[in-house]
């Protein structure tokens, strides 16, 4: 394996689904090798297969081992499952940090779970263009489930909704105060919550202030006839995972063909040009660094003219 | 003050430090109205003079309460002191969350220090481009010290960064693995590390854990002479604040005058360039939703076409 095969001779391997092939284009991928751009075009026009379950909730919650644990559920019912795990950004070396993933090693054996840990690059990038690709990549390798797992609070997990078919909210009993209030924040972007830990004995109470939240109107989707429910899981003791994996399938099943679910297939495609347009954008950006754009950047630095301005000059003269 | 008066004409009291005026001045910078655009312009061309400073770090950390201490030390040093707390995005409301900061409620009486919490609106906004105007108005409005203070981890702290001339990081003794884990992720923007909770026995061992890190040289900057200091603070107690306002007073003396610090202006002015260029694209593209670029977005759901070709289409089509 270490002769260099082209990304188009790898792509009858990744749609075998064998691991090997698509652990080295999901790397290109991520490397933004231009190598393998018309092989991910051509991937992209394959896919669609695919259940995308974006994971979300605040530090401490539990999410990596509830999405370890959801994963085995799901290979036991039959599918199987992909894992990508969106880490904290490392603007300045680029890795991931949470590489490693302990907790997941369990389910390292298994060829019908894959998983990928993928750092959110750049300061600029928010969500990678590359986990759109890798998602496309693990699609059409025949992954039935495609979990997100990001981490932490703020824009990450305002996209992930806009880049999956079924959001899944985490939260946790005993989080302190300032905790809840910034899950207060995901609240509405869910299709499906989780109380994680539910052995513990506060569960319960998170569980009924959720549900007090909802009834309140608070996330419900008014132009849909999908309510959020909210299931309690216990990662310890296995509990609620089979709850959990069958309201995952309703939600599929509620997507299927409907208004909803064409509107969240559209929804995808409009967050994924966006994206692409604005890596595109920076890329250009930084590619006439030399030229035209930074006099812009110069001008701007030196406050001549204003940033509406510039923003204007930068998208007329790199967007033509 | 219910009659409508021109942002053109706000100007001259917000220049001259008027709260009202600022407030006023503020909200329709956030609500994006065209009407203060070229008044906004006008205020960038003039700003310049305030010290920015972005607070960031882990959720539990006690940032706010650190925040609301700095802001009384800094004060108490004759300086002006605006805070900006941005929260975490509410995507369907557009609200701000935490817009009651009870903690911060002790400074409100003071016309020195001047707090806007402010929403990271829209899916796909980012540290919002209203941010990095309400920096310019506070700056303008003579604030000789601005806070930017973000909740969680993930794009927004990246961000910060690129917005900021000097970066905080809060660290906190005794949160969990899962937490820590991600706060290594922030480490290596800050310009100034705080452990905050100092009167806490296990403070010392967080100290010194970072120190560590920074010695083994995850987190120092090879480029420049800067090192970050390392600076335990108990909000409880008031302590260790004299040493930080010494800090970020050294930090400022740094960059004023060196290559390092028209290297951060720079940055900033691209970054400001670059976010505005995306709001941009994205205000074209919502306008032209109607037209050609909505085929587009069809075509991409419908897998006829690559996102990368979409990206161009989008570019090319809205940025002419």
């Amino acid at each position: 394996m270490s002769r260099f095969v082209s990304s188009r001779d790898l792509l009858p391997r990744v749609l075998a689904g064998e691991v090997p092939a698509v652990a080295r284009l999901l790397s290109r991928a991520e490397a933004a090798d231009p190598e393998c751009r018309e092989t991910l075009g051509e991937i992209y026009g394959r896919a669609g297969k695919a259940h995308v379950v974006g994971i979300t909730g605040v530090p401490g919650s539990g999410k990596s081992t509830m999405v370890a644990v959801l994963a085995a559920h799901l290979r036991k019912a039959g599918h199987k499952v992909g894992i990508i795990a969106i880490d904290p950004s490392s603007p300045y070396s680029g890795g991931a940090i949470m590489g490693d993933r302990i907790r997941m090693s369990d389910l390292a054996s298994d060829e019908g779970v894959y998983i990928r840990s993928m750092a959110t690059r750049g300061a600029l990038g928010g969500m990678a263009r590359a986990t759109l690709d890798a998602v496309d990549i693990l699609d059409v390798a025949g992954f039935d489930y495609i979990l997100i797992e990001t981490v932490g609070v703020g824009q990450d997990e305002v996209e992930i909704a806009s880049a999956s078919h079924t959001t899944l909210v985490v939260s946790a009993p005993g989080l302190g105060d300032e905790v809840q209030a910034i899950k207060a924040g995901i609240l509405e972007i869910a299709d499906v919550h989780v109380v994680s830990k539910s052995d513990r004995p506060d569960a319960r109470s998170t569980v009924s202030d959720l549900k007090q939240m909802l009834t309140l109107g608070m996330a419900t989707d008014a132009k849909t006839a999908w309510r959020p429910p909210v299931i309690a899981t216990s990662s310890l003791k296995g509990e609620g995972f089979d709850e959990l994996v069958s309201a995952l399938g309703q939600h599929k099943a509620f997507l299927e063909g409907s208004d909803a679910g064409r509107a969240r297939v559209r929804r995808i495609a409009e967050f994924r040009m966006i994206k692409t347009a604005e890596e595109l954008l920076r890329r250009r950006f930084k590619e006439s660094s030399a030229g035209r754009v930074a006099a812009v950047a110069d001008r701007l630095a030196a406050r001549e003219i204003s940033p509406y301005v510039a923003g204007e000059q930068l998208l007329d003269g790199i967007g033509a």
